[in-house]
């Protein structure tokens, strides 16, 4: 956590990834977040991955750090309750973070009513508000008609990686703090809607793909082939399979060295009359030639000689892991400090988490802190920014409007 | 274009995706970005795809809206060019983007020596600083050993999305406005350091994957299936396949009255002792019992009729698409506007080009602005922001230190 943004005060209603993982990037630059949830948890409450005691990790993850409020959100006092909240004044307050439907008591145009100077983002699935996932968006975007093998045919290939919810969280967390400079400035708040739809779409649209396809049709799949320049999987004698890239002539001309390729390469150039170092676009189109001239040189290597020529020259590379050995064996992606933390988290383990991914060197580093038990700031957060009496939170729970943690 | 940070300059030196992206966002919301080139063009001038004569419409759409200056970085002279330009005063410039190599001309400690409150933002491959892409990073942290189908093996399966440098040229115009914000406060400009490694461990994190991994060990390939509810891909009468989820109760109820298939449901919760409806993991557990039901139902009804019994029952779902029927058929997906918007680019060809994915309901959103030529834009900005006249303008081009456009 790093204290920059310590003077805002964030509300948010949300749940899944982009939503949550918007204010929870807000939280680790230093905003105060406060998560309203419905008594009992919201839908992404019990979402896998979970601990074998089914406490789910992924809640415990994406809530780092905020203060957790249980609000009975199906009655009116509940809903009013939670207006107050997004609503309550102060100049660094007035920030709301959201997936629920732009309809409602919680519609931007409700809340304004009430605090004119309000920021909304909401996180949309498409962007008429219709529902969406990650995963209905990538299918109907086409990613996984392009992924994998040829051999898969017309079947697609999910991705596993909620790439897009992922995207749209830190976008959105973009857009707030760009909303709130403008309100620094004029005292304007606004709505801002963040489509998951028009997330994907401008990503494809800005990295030439929508151009491309628009031109020349589809991308077929290229199974493991890096697009456009030399890269694919390719395995050592000993059996580790590594990726290797080279997109810059120097990145080219290193792997050539480094496999001792100079010659068949040099030859290959002569017979079709290209060069591979001059035009990264050649090593592609004539990948069919390339690869098995990489495939038998890094065939006859360990990984560790394998290792060491690459090194030695520059490669661009990495072996394949799957992310546990990756934790446990691969310094680059280690859990020690400053990144990651050892943690007591609600599910009642004890694991690294994760601070920010940006390194601040102006600023230092606090510590990472744990998510909360679901409700257990109910009382001090109503106490604390609506003012509300100790007799008054007693009534509220005497009626079941909130609720604290559960022990 | 948002005019909401339009009293920002940022100066990006930068190549491939995440850094160009970082500037490209901050440019869709207002701000004024340079962008510095080597003469002849950076590492990424020919990205592919290219247009049928070469052009990067890869290029063309990271660099949106941006001002080009070619400027040859391997003398002297040019590089105090650059250093000027990144270093230039006014309040609301000394904002840097880059990924070069931490150590050198560019180095953050050399530039704040001039401009003591710089703020510069760095992305990184891995967190000391060593190259990576994308597609190491990938390889590196396991996702291609989660991917397709267990019939895959040991083998990766890459993916074809750049995901981390999407993610972190988002994450990284997130960082700088916070970086700004603090500057706003204190004065103080500093380095933020972004690793793509960094970015991908603390995301896998976030949504609780390292914890998983952790304390039950790698997760293992899945195929189409979503990891903890319900979801899968299926085919109807008509071949079309279509991506259905169930993770909340309301959608998995919503599916099994789409098909019909209560009665076989509730045999099977019955035979198992769970409720599918209140434990979403259940309905991964139980999946290979689950599938072949959905599997049944579906492939019963041709696309019409699914999606009519869909439709009318809130089922979250999808059509899988390639990305040319998305575009050309889909209105979710549709290229009007205002999102996108039809623009004559420097490849020569006419095409919709995407503004920011945010919609800011309080502004104007403006014309999305074509990539420059490169070096359209040398002149205009050293007079501009350095004050240099047209006779010294003059005497680097004769010296071969700048260049313009080239027709």
């Amino acid at each position: 956590m790093y204290p920059l943004l310590s003077d805002l005060r964030v509300v948010e209603c949300a749940s899944f990834i982009a939503g949550p993982s918007c204010a929870l990037h807000l939280g680790q630059l230093g905003a105060r977040v406060i998560r309203i949830d419905p008594i009992g948890g919201g839908m992404d409450f019990n979402r896998w991955p979970v601990s074998a005691q089914g406490r789910s990790l992924y809640w415990e993850g994406l809530n780092k750090g905020k203060r957790s409020v249980a609000i009975d959100l199906g009655r009116p006092e509940g809903r009013q309750l939670a207006v107050d909240l997004i609503t309550a004044p102060g100049p660094d307050a007035g920030l709301f973070v959201t997936n629920y439907p732009k309809q409602g008591f919680l519609s931007h145009e409700a809340l304004s009513r009430v605090r004119p100077d309000l920021i909304t983002v909401r996180v949309l699935g498409w962007r008429d508000g219709a529902p969406a996932v990650d995963y209905t968006v990538n299918a109907a975007i086409g990613v996984p008609m392009m992924t994998g093998s040829s051999r898969n045919g017309e079947e697609p290939v999910n991705h596993v990686l909620p790439a897009w919810d992922l995207m749209t969280g830190a976008y959105a967390a973009f857009a707030l703090l760009a909303a709130e400079r403008q309100r620094l400035r004029t005292g304007r708040g606004q709505e801002v809607s963040v489509p998951l739809s028009d997330v994907a779409l401008a990503s494809l649209a800005h990295t030439g793909q929508v151009a491309e396809t628009l031109t020349a049709g589809d991308r077929p799949r290229h199974g493991n082939a890096l697009f456009g320049a030399f890269g694919r999987d390719f395995a050592t004698a000993d059996g580790a399979r590594v990726m290797v890239v080279a997109i810059t002539g120097r990145q080219w001309t290193g792997l050539v060295a480094a496999l001792g390729l100079q010659a068949p390469v040099a030859a290959l150039e002569s017979t079709l009359g290209v060069s591979f170092t001059a035009d990264e676009g050649q090593r592609f189109v004539h990948r069919e030639a390339l690869f098995p001239l990489v495939e038998r040189a890094i065939g006859a290597l360990n990984l560790e000689q394998a290792r060491h020529q690459f090194e030695a020259h520059g490669v661009l590379w990495s072996t394949y892991q799957t992310l546990r050995q990756a934790l446990e064996t691969d310094p680059r992606l280690s859990l020690s400090a400053p990144l990651f933390e050892p943690l007591d988290h609600p599910s009642g383990l004890r694991y690294p988490a994760a601070g920010a991914a940006a390194s601040f060197h102006g600023e230092q580093r606090e510590p990472v802190l744990r998510a909360p038990v679901l409700g257990e700031h109910t009382d001090e957060v109503l106490a604390e920014v609506l003012s509300l009496s100790s007799a008054r939170i007693g009534e509220l729970h005497d009626a079941g409007i909130i609720a604290s943690a559960q022990g």
